[in-house]
């Protein structure tokens, strides 16, 4: 079923990247790539920083030919896009708490304590969107908007916790996707935001 | 014969690398590390996302030696840098099809496949650029202006194709890079352009 | 020592990555991820570079910890960070020649050569601040102001030169951290600059 998700949600994030880059003008290679970055390059920051070789797209090229697809047909239904916004925002809520689960356990099979686990789920959850971002040549979304990196960060700790109260391993996998997912649906909902640091020399 | 081409295209690509920190007005420091970036930091890249270590410049130290007498130098001559422009995009496809036959050749001797390959290629190829780019705070121009990510793809897949042709080595390697270097020439002379696709949320 | 000097190095570079993000109006997670890359990415690009795992950060997350304490002190401190400019750039200064020593320190054990090892100390010196300036989306100031690229090269080659002569480890390492801190805070005082390339296609 995490398979699955993954699926899903590495279509949903190439086709997010593909709209950036579409924002931007890019060519359909730029399109391409930025798709492939924007599903995969959460993962492959996370494997490189752990050095966890292979990368999951090394591994399994054909996901590259997933998002590559999804890339390119993004372009040729982009105008059906405006419809389907609230699709989008939920499987890109799936995507980044499936996203955050597996990059937990990653680290927790490679012998790592519950910190550097929890950083490992974030970092797959949101360094696929902030590459995106810096390739688009954008301050990173990521820290501006609702509730999202702490989304994941809440996830990663509930899936800790759930881990911690050694319970089965479905059991806290279904927990946390389903107490992430809800909580950025209501972070969206009612616009909750993180309160923001303004700082400024000139004072 | 291929290490001499990758010789002239890390220079070259090192002086564009120092007329973009020029066009910042970076610091001396800051065009040489820029040069050797935009020169060494595409297989760097692909070695990192490979695992494949030591890096290139770690191996073969001199490298960043040359990179970076050919910054300083670039500094110097830069005035007639404006009358040397053809030379340079000679220089600069050579360099394109060249790293990206070594992008390729480097992942079929580490075992990987034909798709993996193709990939490492094109991020041998381009993502110098992309890293001068990002480090300039442009917009990536690889995939902004005529063919050129799409020639170290065709490139790359020219070789794959010489390879599942089992034609020898050598009569593979000459005809991806006279393939590609003329693809290259051709798109300058003729601008060609992969069709771009422009997305507005607006409308 | 050089822990004690190290420890403070990543506190003053989270603060200063804190108050970069705070300029971009950035969330409070924002906040301690950039003060997270500025304290920590320099160590972390040279390690993933010479392919030296795990991490730091992976093997005592208590720094990962200690940053992110830092970075949300300095939320609240904010107002008073005014009026500690130059205590930051004294530990700033003490923190670039404390991180290239140890980034020099890292490589020679590894068995790298001098002119690798001097790449790796500049490489921990200033990536904290180029990754921070990448992600807040401005052009590397690290290339712009008063020697400080240069200060972190200069240190890296004096720490080479002491252990050519052959001295004791720390009597090199007091009088590299010694040399560069006054190196830099001249520089900060007199305002030395390195000479800047300006280059212009227009003309």
């Amino acid at each position: 079923m995490l398979l699955m998700l993954y699926l899903i949600a590495i279509t949903a994030e190439a086709m997010t990247g593909a709209l950036s880059a579409g924002r931007r003008g890019m060519d359909w290679f730029g399109v391409v790539l930025i798709a492939c970055v924007t599903a995969l390059g959460g993962g492959s920051v996370r494997d490189v920083l752990l050095g966890h070789y292979p990368l999951t797209w090394v591994k399994h090229p054909e996901y590259l030919v997933l998002t590559s697809v999804a890339a390119l047909l993004t372009i040729f239904i982009a105008p059906l896009m405006r419809h389907l916004r609230s699709l989008f925002l939920v499987l890109d809520a799936l995507g980044l708490v499936a996203f955050t689960l597996i990059g937990c356990m990653t680290a927790l099979e490679l012998g790592h304590g519950m910190l550097v686990a929890s950083i490992s789920g974030v970092v797959t959850g949101v360094f696929g969107g902030i590459l995106r971002d810096i390739f688009c040549n954008d301050i990173p979304l990521v820290f501006r908007r609702e509730l999202y990196a702490s989304v994941s960060f809440a996830a990663a700790w509930c899936y800790m916790g759930c881990i911690w109260l050694k319970l089965p391993a479905e059991q806290s996998i279904l927990i946390t996707l389903f107490g992430g997912f809800l909580l950025r649906l209501l972070a969206i909902r009612f616009h909750w935001e993180m309160p923001k640091f303004h700082y400024n020399d000139e004072h």
